[in-house]
């Protein structure tokens, strides 16, 4: 399928028939969101997979009414990572393994350092969240793109999430993804047109 | 394309050719990117598209020496809308004019009402240029199935932007997508294996 056919065709679906996804294809679906960009290419995110009735439950309790936490196959919760020193550092590693040259890797890492220098703690969770953000959109097509049914969720509150989670505090739930097999069509996507959006 | 070979091959191209996409490509991205997901529908982004090289050379004074702000076909700015109010009816007559029933339109109305309220200015703006960041995604991966290359930056400094473009207060310079026919191919693409993403 097109591109454009994805995302014009691709709904937020909230209701799931009660089947599991096969891991296979979380897999991949994970694989396609690792694939996101980000500035300076530091991927800020860790992503929680749940897929145990009992901790969909548990996490239900801690969102706004999202019915589909606890309905889905798989709930994606996505993190933003604000542990700077430790993102840099394996992205330098991961440089060094793919044979990047020397003077690259340490422009990267100056580069990187000098941005979470410049910004305060509350600073760096937005910026990484901005990330997260974009990853967030490869997930939902991504999983379209696999014939699966997903929906995004803000309304929950985080640090209940981390906490029922075990997180580690540099790590933030920022948005939520509901993934199953569909049993519905999804709402009919409604946009402003083109000539609304320029400026 | 599969969307996970798009995402995959897709790279950040920053070095275009001498020539100007046609209007007719650069429309079909726009609507690429309206038809980007957003939380309670709200699409509070608006996007500067800008092509004459003399905007560009002085938006490139702006930028800390983003070449290809000057290079490329033709800039894309990414705008936050944190004007809420406005956002909210221009949702609602859309849903009036689509016949979403009034009881559902004052549910939404109301849900985004609530939203804003219960947030400052600082969380407005915030919350806005995340829902900026998903469609950022569609844009590039966008640009990229319509045989065009593009670079995302946010290495630029919003508040001359503003001014140079003379856009409205409400409207903040969140992220610049350049986009033009590709002269390189891009770096190679460096992700982390999903196992480590996973927490």
């Amino acid at each position: 399928m097109e591109f454009k056919e994805l995302v014009k065709n691709r709904r937020s679906v909230r209701q799931y028939q009660n089947m599991l996804v096969r891991e296979a294809t979380i897999h991949e679906l994970l694989e396609i969101i690792g694939l996101s960009v980000s500035a300076i290419n530091l991927q800020p995110w860790k992503i929680k997979v749940i897929s145990d009735q009992e901790t969909k439950d548990k996490l239900f309790s801690a969102t706004f009414g999202m019915n589909q936490v606890r309905t889905c196959s798989h709930l994606l919760v996505l993190c933003a990572d604000t542990d700077y020193p430790a993102i840099i550092d394996r992205l330098s590693r991961a440089q060094l393994a793919a044979g990047v040259p020397d003077d690259m890797r340490q422009r990267a890492r100056d580069m990187a350092t000098d941005l979470s220098a410049s910004m305060s703690p509350e600073q760096r969770l937005q910026w990484s969240q901005q990330q997260v953000y974009i990853a967030l959109g490869n997930a939902i097509n991504g999983a379209y793109s696999l014939g699966l049914g997903a929906c995004p969720m803000t309304a929950f509150k985080p640090a209940e999430f981390a906490q029922i989670l075990g997180l580690p505090s540099n790590l933030v739930p920022t948005v939520l993804v509901s993934v199953g097999y569909s049993a519905e069509p999804g709402p009919q996507k409604l946009r402003h047109p083109v000539s609304d959006i320029l400026v």
